[in-house]
């Protein structure tokens, strides 16, 4: 079996980084370095046409995305772990949370930050897609953190990868600078995700 | 077995409402109705706190987000029926395509359509933005029209449900009025899609 995961410190790898170590499966960690451009090198792009880390290639097969990294990872290797549920309704539920937090709470998160982000040319800055992005964005939240208000992990007692998953998106939401201090849920549930050893572990780089 | 799927004719349920008729896997459908607000009701938001459609029920355990949805029917309904792979490296590549759509691609959209449509307010319409939108989008039809050059399929020889998500969602795509003329690989794939008698009966509503 061979499992190489392409990634960098700090990035949108980061769950993906996360979830593999939780897992304890073998890997090859390929660091990858955005300033030299090797995300844009040819044959980087074989292997993911978008240019971005993270991307797991698993016995030749080159899966992109992190919310599909997630899934694949969870279904593949996190089961008998107790990190994932076995196939039925529950592994349903994981599903769920993973793919709203990169399709509706990211949809937002991206607008705002192309709407007022350092990291994007200055002319699509706009205060008022920023204003309507917030909003969305404190929406999304405030239905995570009511989901979190009765139980201590996402899918009940019990720590999987789906709190690694949406704890490390949730430190990339804290990038936007918007008050998060009225999602007392949120936040208590992400520092019981972030005491974990891997954490510490992934934090370091 | 209890399947329930709330949707509505024409909106982001389609993709799922055209793979649920494909698998042939009986379930009740539940029409819901923006203009009345019942996608807001207290109790669909007990279901779906989003408040959007799709949304499934199985056995009593609600699913959202139309991605999560594709794979969760594609590994409970879609195996036996060769309509989505097996647990495996090939059903990576059907995850990261389904997700891709709905998080690179979509965001893209996503970005594009708050910069231009009629379905936002005008406040946050932005041309810097919604040009800087565009050209994500080409970039994101130029990868998905290289994949499909040399194959009738997302997955190879066979039509899966991968294929059913996201010709659904490239007819979402044409209501930008971008020209997609250029994407020639696409736009046979996506006729070859919709020649399937599913297609036409999920289109009459």
């Amino acid at each position: 079996m061979s499992l190489t995961l392409y990634y960098a410190p700090h990035s949108s790898a980061t769950p993906t980084h996360w979830i593999i170590e939780e897992l304890g499966v073998p890997y090859e960690a390929v660091k990858m370095d955005f300033a030299s451009g090797s995300t844009r090198k040819p044959e980087y792009l074989k292997i993911n046409p978008n240019g971005k880390v993270p991307c797991l290639v698993h016995d030749g097969t080159s899966i992109f995305e992190s919310a599909a990294i997630a899934m694949y990872l969870g279904e593949m290797f996190g089961v008998e772990k107790g990190l994932y549920p076995k196939a039925g309704p529950k592994r349903g539920d994981a599903m769920k949370w993973i793919v709203w937090c990169n399709v509706s709470l990211g949809e937002a998160v991206s607008r705002y930050m192309h709407a007022t982000s350092d990291w994007v040319p200055k002319e699509i800055h706009h205060e008022p897609s920023a204003a309507h992005a917030k909003k969305s964005i404190l929406e999304h939240l405030a239905i995570l953190d009511a989901e979190l208000a009765n139980k201590p992990y996402l899918l009940g007692e019990q720590f999987s990868i789906v709190d690694a998953h949406l704890a490390s998106w949730f430190e990339y939401v804290s990038y936007t600078k918007i008050d998060l201090a009225p999602f007392k849920a949120i936040d208590a549930w992400a520092a019981r995700c972030k005491a974990r050893p891997v954490y510490a572990k992934i934090s370091a780089g």
